[in-house]
């Protein structure tokens, strides 16, 4: 895990709670930060922490706010829209940019973040991972809470570990669902909120008893994509009738952590951070 | 394609036009047939028809009828919903049954139905595919309706096959939606009309103008598993934004091929019968 490095930190907001997170530890640590959100897109908790609104369009007037501040470094966290990119908005850099942002948006969500950062460090910022800000955002490989996964609950976990392996090369794929050995969802563009949904929806609950499998894509890059799970995930995997939630080790995040071991604990789903060897990776 | 052998036709039906297409050609043909339908699924159309009301869990009294009836083979037509058995109720061949059929239901589609196909083969009925008799449902390679893909559609829909190529060792996976070169949905047990539902939702109409590929999984025994499009899959694809619908020559049915061509004539959408060089396999 990549240490954090001095200076101060431009935290590139997405959704979810991730940017919040950080920019409540940079503030209780006392280290220097500032917050970009988009327009459209910039939520109350930002009032209370060093921010500004940007446009994607413009990205030359965003890099001279992050290098006024002094950013060294940014974060990409929590969960991006793919933008609607408006040209007649866009700044000079802007104009540079789109033909090479509109190439990567085609070919997937890595290409597109790998494409994000190759520009962020062109124009000189470091790009880290939100868990060198976080450290305690991934696990070690053990079961979090208090219900163990069994036998089915574990080969069940490594079938689905082999789909999103075999889906790797396409960009695709960060979640399954496998119940007694058969494969009922794959989450594609659409997220694990709409996945877990859908296998509640399933006509005759053959979800019961199944399992919930998030992994980092192979060859992601985890400098600004973590995939997280948060309560929210483990209350829709309940609802689906599933046996637990499976996360591969050291690579995908747990939001909020004691309340989503507090929320499987209480629904008597399993909470279980694999390793590699139990996911066979 | 095999051909359709003679005597009296067991027409083991699913849900959907297959099975009424098929009992309505015997009709027209002046060829012996019986139609199975199960308690719960019996549909109106039946009327018309010689058919049989039976119970998943009384496979001897569903075999006796089809020797009463003179059947020597059977064709099953249809989708099927994975049955809910109720042992309790089974008859005494349905009780030796209940084991297989339990354990091949856990292992996933193709392994439930060929588990099926041997169970009316051990009984001495032969299990011939839908298509020996209604040769037309399927398509040799060719563009069926008015509107052709171009390259951008071409290409998505070979990356599609190959994404639907490498979920196929999991017995999962018949379609998947690729935009500009990104999947943006993968169908697992949900069903194409749910599938093409969530491109419908997704936020930022990223859907538009990809292609819905829809392939056989590789191996899957063709003999009562056809993969199938009808009018309701082309208008789905139109509300999705897509560009078009690419299938399987030779192995993916068109039902009701008159009035699914036109409704993809009218919504402007292509139709392709794409061959095995055109999906790269």
């Amino acid at each position: 895990m990549p240490g954090a490095p001095d200076g101060t930190l431009g935290i590139i907001a997405g959704r979810d709670l991730l940017p919040r997170l950080i920019a409540e530890r940079r503030r209780a640590e006392g280290r220097p930060y500032l917050v970009i959100a988009f327009a459209g897109a910039a939520e109350p908790w930002l009032r209370e922490h060093p921010h500004e609104v940007h446009e994607f369009e413009k990205p030359g007037r965003l890099f001279a706010a992050l290098r006024r501040a002094g950013c060294s470094h940014v974060v990409f966290a929590g969960t991006m829209e793919r933008p609607r990119l408006r040209p007649w908005r866009a700044d000079g850099r802007g104009l540079g940019l789109i033909g090479p942002v509109m190439g990567a948006m085609a070919r997937g969500d890595d290409s597109l973040l790998s494409g994000l950062a190759r520009i962020f460090e062109a124009e000189g910022f470091g790009v880290v991972g939100a868990d060198a800000y976080l450290p305690e955002l991934t696990s070690p490989p053990g079961v979090l809470g208090r219900h163990a996964p069994g036998p089915q609950s574990r080969a069940d976990a490594a079938r689905g570990a082999s789909i999103l392996s075999a889906l790797g090369p396409f960009d695709v794929g960060q979640a399954v669902v496998v119940a007694a050995g058969r494969c009922l969802g794959i989450e594609a563009a659409e997220g694990t909120d709409v996945l877990l949904a859908r296998m509640a929806a399933l006509a005759d609950a053959q979800a019961t008893g199944g399992v919930l499998v998030k992994m980092a894509k192979p060859g992601q890059d985890r400098r600004f994509d973590l995939p997280a799970i948060g309560p929210r995930t483990v209350e829709a995997a309940a609802q689906a009738g599933l046996a637990g939630v499976a996360i591969e080790a050291g690579a995908v995040c747990v939001l909020d952590r004691s309340t989503t071991v507090r929320a499987a604990d209480t629904a008597g789903l399993f909470l279980w951070s694999a390793g590699a060897d139990a996911l066979g990776r």
